[in-house]
């Protein structure tokens, strides 16, 4: 029976967990000193309490890395300091080149890279979507057949579905921090009311609606927007949008407990708190 | 009869001299040394060829400046300079800021700020709209009665309509640019193909649809940007977006007089013209 190590257990990788939990497989976490809140999530995703991250990572034959994109290489050191010997997949928003760095750690051999596009999997109807690159793909696929996650191999090398994510995260959560920063603006110079009614009623709404939505995760967008911009200017392009995009996710950062109540509360933060 | 000096006729410009022209006023330009193509669209548009540029401000009673946004200050100055005792008004996509350094040149009672949001006005269909700010706008609004060109005067500072313009191109636009960008990284990391799916046949062909068709105007949003990008960041907000807007647009400038034909020379072109 395959053991899949997962670090860690948040509402993604919860859901990544379950779906990999079938007949053949084990889902262990390192949970020792671990609030009660990850308890709860991890159990009820059906995943073992393997103990400590040493113990984890000696009865792992996967590890799959799940978390914010500042945390990526963090997880991998720690990983690959204790001499992991099997595959290490890393599923997490970061750029290209930082996965392929990260190969570098294990060997292309003992790595396949990830991205995830869609929100948690717990539902087929979510749609949710693990691209997947690197020559051991398959065995990674092959984990979440009949799963509610979703899954497709990228030919060619490493990074290439780390790409992936950075380009199609880069127009949904780019346009949302650009919106805010519009509103923003629109707020200090006295004309948001005639942008809603150019803009009609449909998109103001959808827009007040999404900016709003958005903002308990901008404390973790923050860094994605940093690794799509760097993913941007690696490829000869500029990356003043994500750049731009980051730093109006972290003045929403406080949102992260307690998501802003209106879009006038947002634009009341995004607006005091200049650099 | 009230005569207005029209600088200068192009696409828009014409058109909106068109909306201008009634019993009640005559519209001319500058035509001395410009172009046959120049003469023909203005007399299509039924403008009266004025002469010289002193000509013109001798015998206006108002000034409509409608030309790209690095030019909006050339154009002002030069009325100035020749001693324009009339109401000037900029039409153009300048930030707030920059329209108030234009007013102060002019007094504040002899300027109008405006700012159109839409294409050429020859049919009320277009649904194009000219923003006016300033204690004269109503003069200004007055012109355009009856025309396919409808007004909206924003109560407030100069600088009003400017924003407006600023704040509603900064999405339309600045998706257009960030789009580009995102073919570019796709392209560039071979996986333009797997973005094709994830986004969908309709998404995407919408996409190289709108990104092509903009191909065109490219010489002329970079300015554009450069004026939202500096309003951003007067209001306190990062004006990255849209300094990474104005890059990509200016490494399309070259299909300013051949669009690109499709995504695929487009994407060449911007993959190609590294800074």
């Amino acid at each position: 029976m395959t053991v899949i190590g997962l670090i860690s257990p948040g509402q993604m990788g919860a859901s990544l967990g379950a779906a990999a939990s079938h007949s053949a497989t084990r889902v262990i976490w390192a949970g020792d000193g671990r609030s009660k809140a990850s308890h709860t999530r991890a159990s009820d995703a059906g995943l073992e309490n393997g103990g400590t991250i040493d113990r984890l990572v000696k009865d792992s034959d996967i590890i799959l890395s799940v978390c914010p994109p500042h945390d990526a290489e963090d997880v991998a050191q720690q990983v690959q300091q204790r001499a992991f010997p099997g595959l290490f997949v890393d599923c997490n928003a970061i750029a290209p080149e930082k996965s392929r760095q990260i190969a570098e750690r294990f060997g292309y051999q003992n790595f396949v890279d990830g991205g995830i596009v869609g929100g948690p999997a717990w539902k087929s109807e979510s749609g949710t979507r693990l691209y997947l690159s690197g020559d051991r793909s398959k065995e990674i696929a092959a984990l979440f057949d009949n799963s509610p996650l979703e899954t497709t191999i990228i030919p060619g090398e490493i990074g290439a579905a780390s790409a992936m994510k950075m380009v199609f995260a880069a127009y949904t959560k780019g346009t949302t921090a650009l919106l805010a920063a519009i509103l923003g603006v629109a707020e200090k110079e006295g004309v948001r009311n005639v942008l809603e009614s150019q803009w009609g009623q449909t998109f103001t709404e959808q827009t007040y609606q999404r900016v709003v939505a958005n903002s308990a995760k901008a404390w973790r967008f923050e860094g994605e927007m940093q690794e799509i911009a760097a993913t941007f200017e690696n490829a000869g392009l500029p990356g003043g949008f994500h750049t731009a995009a980051a730093a109006v996710f972290e003045r929403l950062a406080q949102f992260k407990d307690e998501p802003a109540v209106d879009i006038v509360e947002l634009l009341k933060a995004l607006n005091q708190s200049r650099h």
